[in-house]
């Protein structure tokens, strides 16, 4: 009691806060409106348009001449609207021919089990009527259970049951329900026409191009990221260290890494909806290709996972020390910058429905990839022993080097079996101390050799490794977009489209790719 | 039409294999039905459930004094029930309690129309309900774009339209408009009355409990998964490569590595649709744990995208020597063992909804951890250089050693900047050829050192590397788990319990680890 009394206290002391925060709720109100018919105007489009297919439908109950010719009936074609007509033309296909399936079975079941009912006594006929409704309501549902009747018709089978029992139960009281029957076919027609006539003639939003839409942004989306996550690799390292605390906090922070492949990871259930309702558009029934969009979705989301593995590496505590990242910068930038590319050349593909030709860019890609091979090749071999006597055959393998060389080509080696904790686990930093770097920097620029640890080259390995699995799933992707343009008989590849194409996304480095890779890799 | 007709004459020639095909299809679909059953049961309960509501609602229709008291409108007693009852308590909640309050609140509101309606002239007053039909239909439609409504409320915002409109469009006809409403409402309260009785005291299946059950069943199989990738890993070779092949062919095989994190990838919209009904359902009402569910749910995830970059490393096809595996497979498979045993006791804490103690496992897990670095930095260095004069500069390296120690300490190094364009490219073989593994067995008894490119050593590497990071989601995912107990309540950490329910699961590892981790190992 008191705290309430002490609310109604400041209730009236601040009641010029009061109005204040009413009013800057109204205002986030109000951009929060505008907000979501800005992201998509089609939203507001499809209001408007369900405001008049009702205002449309009621006319029909509002207008004397209609009311005579259809009667009380006229309510569902009202419901009927409500019910069906949904943002876009396929759902609404799905649902207004599901319905329509529904009502017609369910109407002629309805009629069997009357005139078998018809010929029994009263009292039986209740028992009849009701044993009739429990066994169609429990098979019924059991039906749902199916995956495939879940997927494609589980409107239908609802909109069945529901028929079914109003019209079973009601030919109890009433006599004409044939005529009833009849009449609400007839409304419900007229309801499933007025959405059909808005969705299909009136500013039609297709699924199939939300789908195909949704697939070209997926991989322009992976694209961007995996160009961050080069950037940021390579990039000055310090402000990383920085960067990557903030993002480890949360994940979901608008990292441009994280924002370009996240929509990729969990598109499963949006392609599946989309698919299913495009496979009920006209306009695209003769392409019959959603379901290889699905299975691009699939491979997509396997690419996605790997950068996700690749964002991971950036996140890592063990660091690969700078000086050993820049030996391989280049052809990591560029195998990172053909797949890219690719990456982009099929989503402009796939934008322009033009068949993919995969010979050209996956031949740069596989350059590209064989660069980064010979990078990794060029570099000496690694010593790995069984036994923990190691320091004494890294002696054998180092000191005569440096007695006979005499020009300390080799850096000095700390005790390799440092087990000092602060440096170990997780919280793991950089392997290579500001000390380590005085004494190696001259010597590098000597002899341009340098020593590092397996753990130090462990995590640069991982992004190496992870970039060469990027390549074989993109081959996976580039084979799913192929096969996509011969399900959907895309128009043929030609190289001027391409030419056209590049000039018109003022994008230069497709034409000249060679001298631009180097200038960005530089 | 000769093909019709072609086909005619093989019906009617092969009539005794139409009938054998009839039959195997019913076979098969018989099966089928039995398949969905048994794959769960409570599809069977839930269906019966449906039919007897049907029944005990058409009751109303059948038996002349309950129609006597409720009369025609009892027919939206029926359709309440086939529309709300759900699967889980939750969903029939949710429905049934978005249904009552769309209802109630489209009754007002029609109500507050009628009267401003019934002031006005009749053609003004037609007029006016169009208009109103419009805006309503309109504004509602747009509501449902925004994200909190459309999560929560999607389904009442669709019932108060169609009631708002069924009321406000049937009171232009029917006088008494308000006594219809009061009388559907009433009616539509025993449908949900049915529903909810149904559905709470009858075989309840609760959507918490699927969540929940949900997220244990994905821990064990994020286990599973760990566990069959580092089995394959360290398996022999040769039988991997020939499962390998078959498993590139289709990523959908029914792999033991994919089938584990598969149900996690996957779970994003399952989890968030079983969180929204579990969060309607009164029996877990005070707990309010089921968005952190969802959010554990998102960071399996993430720990499963690892897992997924794991399974690549199995399936690269340039791949690091047995030898050298061999090298690290005690420490990798302690700390795959380590991971996986904690994976088991998170699941078992919240399979038995008990506060999971994060001290003791995690300090193994990074014990093993430790050991795996350990291993690592105690193999020696690498050495990068940053030109292609490194033949040159590895004879300095390795010839003084051999001539020194005089007992073939390393084994011979080929040419290192070998460019055989078989040998490069994604079609990389093992890089250790049959002939090099003849020299370099009996070296490697005599003195345990092996050589390897930087090459062959990446996915190793990169294997290694993933399991660190394992380790590092590992911590976010006990982090949520132990945030999961706090939220949901869960019983305290008792040291007894561990024991008793690792007794029940005839799993000894848990209590004397190191043993048996060693014979494991070995």
């Amino acid at each position: 009691m008191e705290v309430m009394s002490g609310k109604n206290n400041s209730c009236c002391l601040n009641n010029g806060d009061v109005v204040e925060k009413m009013k800057s709720l109204g205002r986030l109100t109000c951009r929060k409106i505008w907000k979501v018919g800005k992201e998509d105007k089609r939203r507001v489009i499809h209001s408007l348009k369900v405001g008049i297919s009702l205002s449309l439908v009621s006319l029909l109950y509002l207008m004397e001449p209609l009311f005579k010719g259809i009667g009380e009936n006229a309510i569902w074609a009202v419901m009927t609207v409500v019910v069906v007509l949904e943002f876009t033309t396929g759902a609404t296909l799905y649902k207004g021919l599901n319905r329509g399936l529904g009502t017609l079975l369910a109407g002629l079941l309805a009629f069997l089990i009357e005139l078998i009912a018809n010929e029994s006594r009263h009292i039986f006929h209740a028992a009849f009527i009701g044993t009739a409704v429990f066994l169609v309501g429990a098979v019924t549902t059991y039906m749902r259970f199916f995956s495939h009747i879940k997927k494609n018709y589980d409107y239908g089978v609802v909109i069945f049951l529901l028929t079914f029992n109003l019209i079973t139960v009601s030919s109890y009281r009433v006599d004409s329900v044939l005529k009833i029957a009849h009449e609400r076919f007839y409304t419900i027609t007229i309801g499933c026409g007025i959405c059909l006539l808005m969705s299909l003639f009136i500013f039609p939003i297709w699924s199939g191009e939300d789908l195909h839409l949704s697939t070209v942004a997926k991989f322009d989306g992976l694209a961007k990221s995996i160009e961050a996550c080069i950037n940021e690799y390579f990039s000055n390292d310090n402000i990383n260290q920085q960067e990557e605390k903030v993002r480890k906090n949360s994940m979901e922070m608008e990292d441009p890494i994280y924002k370009g492949y996240k929509a990729v990871l969990d598109s499963k259930s949006s392609d599946e909806t989309l698919a299913l309702y495009a496979s009920w558009e006209p306009r695209y029934l003769r392409n019959c290709s959603w379901q290889q969009y699905v299975k691009l979705g699939t491979v997509l989301r396997h690419f996605g996972y790997t950068i996700v593995a690749l964002h991971g590496c950036l996140q890592t505590e063990i660091k690969t020390p700078q000086s050993v990242r820049v030996l391989f910068k280049d052809p990591c930038n560029r195998l990172a910058r053909e797949v890219t590319k690719t990456l982009k050349e099929l989503s402009d593909s796939i934008r322009n429905r033009r068949k993919y030709c995969p010979e050209i860019p996956s031949t740069h890609v596989h350059e590209a990839l064989q660069d980064l091979i010979d990078a990794l090749k060029s570099q000496p071999r690694l010593f790995l022993s069984t036994n923990s006597n190691t320091n004494i055959l890294l002696a054998l393998a180092t000191l005569p080097t440096r007695q006979k060389s005499g020009k300390d080509v080799l850096v000095s080696l700390p005790s390799v079996n440092n087990d000092d904790p602060a440096r170990l686990g997780l919280s793991h930093d950089l392997m290579l101390k500001e000390g380590d770097k005085k004494i190696l920097r001259p010597t590098l620029s000597k002899n341009g050799i340098t020593s590092l640890e397996f753990l130090e080259a462990l995590p640069f390995a991982a992004f190496a490794s992870l970039l060469v699995e990027i390549v074989a799933r993109l081959d996976l992707v580039v084979e799913q977009v192929v096969e996509l343009g011969r399900v959907a008989k895309f128009k043929e590849y030609s190289h001027d489209d391409v030419v056209i194409n590049v000039s018109c996304d003022n994008n230069p480095r497709v034409e000249s790719e060679f001298p631009s890779s180097q200038a960005a890799a530089d």
